[in-house]
């Protein structure tokens, strides 16, 4: 039994507190937000895999890598502490320090995380007399401030949670996450912080993050930019008192509930991607290695003439093929079949089966699936993507200007 | 000593004749060339990675790699044989037969290819009958011709010579191309044939050429993709008596000046991308390797992020640090400096020194370059890209709605 819960969030999950306020990064919007538990909880990371790494993501990489207790999230948002050299990094050393002092517990128990303007050096004084005052507004209902306060330029909201039927009980899930704005000078930063009451051993927990993680936050693409600052945290407290045990029906059972909420944060963030009118979905099946059917539905996701043509709910599968083929896979075009939604357009030997009416018709809607069954073997990829639109380039060519 | 011909073409090297006419593949416009020596020629080639790959390229491909003399290249516009099955290479080969009995040569002398609307038949009558009338076309002034005709929705004639001089004469060397078009449903081709009247033994001439593609025609980038009908051919006929022996002076001397006429052609097409408003440089000095450096270019050619700052005259340096960071090269960007034009934006220790006035000034230009020096080593790599423009997304969405 898996189930969402209405205005789910992080703190929907037993035993964690949170909160969002506005400490002066921004003008007027709110900008920096924590997530506390008092017990401390097992915490698994992913990290930006771009060379160039922020203060907070060198700073957390090292408590995760450590397989240190964690007790605190704290995120800023509008200033990302990136480019900011070795006073950047003291600077994030120090509000680590004020927050765990704050709280009574030691700096390594507190993961630190930043979104917003890089290459400025943080307003190191206003930030201190604001975690001074976050950790007063600490509450059990807190979760949605937290999740407005990590936003900068994203449109909506983007918070969740889900009940998870495992064979002892019920354990939730929350989750809040952000996606891609438009900071001066800036670039898209993801950032997710996943909570749970299970009870999950530190390497068990890793490594179900990892493998979420690589089926639903890797696979989505904007505009194929890796973030200086992306970062994805969960923490486990075992609050339910119900064990998450290696090789059990548990195990699996919690692993599909991870993915369904890191699906939907992700999917969440594709939605309100810049510019974005629609949520592709893209699927390569029946591939000879998991390698090639995730390769081609990479090269379709992230192809801007893909992306121009939804736009235009251009039922271009030219374009697709092109990108299949472009995408360094082993496969032969020849067995391929293409699909927009279920309605087949290409089949093997490239016979041409489109029908431009109904296909304009899954085009248009805001929410579809392009599909190629490559009839080579059993492998498949999910990828997610938005369509590319005039106001992308817009907002993207426009914003210091 | 090298020196660009005014109007230079195809036909500016002694030997070679060309046409261009309209068949009647496209409503008005001219959409069959061909290129002709009487005396046969040593020909090299390079053809898309693209798996998928159009009935003309396996056919060329083929006649290269055998290393055949060569003495026609026949082109047409408005449809690219392509996604069309044994059909459509069947219709390929007979179209070779016809051009080779109509000029009473081997139908393996006749270099084919196509460009244009993907997974159509080719009108088969129609072409047959343009490539009888097109041979009585054929002309020592007919280059011009020959590229308009190989042009689809390009804006601009793309047609070049060069005189190179070697230790015993000079030589020359034309050239004709096309680039990204908008065909239903399409995607860029990029054609480029060359002809030479310099004397170069096959294998050499093939090394030249690959050589020569791979530091301008494959480091250039409007939108990342790659066409399933891409091609480069270079003939050369040695009709100026003067060998290019592998090892020699005159080798150095011929691949210099291969290298400038293939960088003239590829940045036209750069130029006339779609949408493209801006021709921006951008070179990776000091790397440690030269696939660091490549890589590195490659990924800030590629970033829609850059392009489109580039299109705002955003002189938005994150951007630019963030795509080397994430392009899988190793260098250490602390290390790195970087550069618009001459002007120092980025010092090492992301020491901030941007002049916005200057910047903006420079960004303005329709042609400028943005330069990394990563003071880690001896390698560079060069790419050119356009901006991203509204116009760009405009064209790619609504061509065919």
């Amino acid at each position: 039994m898996f189930q969402f819960i209405k205005n789910g969030t992080v703190t929907s999950v037993q035993g964690f507190k949170a909160a969002g306020i506005h400490c002066g990064i921004k003008r007027s919007k709110k900008d920096l937000a924590i997530i506390y538990s008092d017990v401390p909880c097992n915490a698994a990371g992913t990290f930006t895999l771009n060379k160039v790494k922020a203060a907070p993501i060198l700073i957390s990489q090292k408590i995760i890598a450590n397989k240190n207790k964690v007790k605190a999230i704290l995120v800023n948002s509008g200033n990302a502490n990136a480019c900011t050299g070795e006073q950047g990094h003291n600077d994030a050393l120090d509000i680590q320090s004020s927050c765990a002092k704050k709280l009574g517990i030691n700096p390594d128990e507190v993961l630190i995380s930043s979104t917003g303007v890089i290459g400025q050096l943080l307003p190191i004084a206003t930030i201190i007399r604001g975690v001074n005052k976050i950790i007063g507004s600490l509450s059990s209902t807190g979760g949605l401030d937290a999740a407005e306060a990590i936003l900068t330029t994203d449109l909506r909201l983007k918070s969740f949670a889900l009940k998870v039927q495992l064979s002892t009980g019920v354990i939730t899930i929350g989750g809040i996450c952000k996606g891609s704005g438009m900071i001066m000078p800036n670039m898209a930063t993801m950032l997710a912080f996943l909570t749970t009451d299970a009870d999950i051993d530190q390497p068990v927990l890793q490594e179900l993050l990892l493998m979420s993680v690589n089926r639903t936050f890797n696979k989505i693409t904007v505009d194929g930019d890796t973030s200086t600052n992306d970062m994805v945290i969960l923490l486990a407290n075992g609050n339910s008192g119900i064990a998450v045990l290696n090789d059990t029906d548990d195990y699996n059972q919690f692993l599909i509930g991870l993915n369904k909420i890191c699906e939907e944060m992700a999917k969440s963030i594709i939605v309100d991607g810049e510019g974005a009118t629609k949520l592709i979905q893209v699927t390569v099946n029946s591939a000879k290695t998991i390698f090639d059917a995730d390769s081609i539905a990479k090269s379709i996701a992230n192809s801007p003439l893909v992306k121009t043509a939804c736009n235009g709910a251009d039922a271009n599968w030219g374009r697709i093929i092109s990108a299949a083929g472009k995408s360094g896979a082993d496969f032969n075009p020849l067995n391929t079949n293409i699909y927009f939604d279920d309605l087949p357009v290409m089949l093997a030997g490239y016979k041409i089966v489109l029908d431009e009416d109904k296909a304009s018709k899954i085009l248009n809607k805001d929410n579809f699936s392009i599909s190629l069954n490559l009839n080579e073997g059993d492998c498949s990829a999910t990828w997610w993507t938005c369509d590319f639109s005039q106001e992308y380039v817009k907002i993207n060519a426009n914003y210091r200007t």
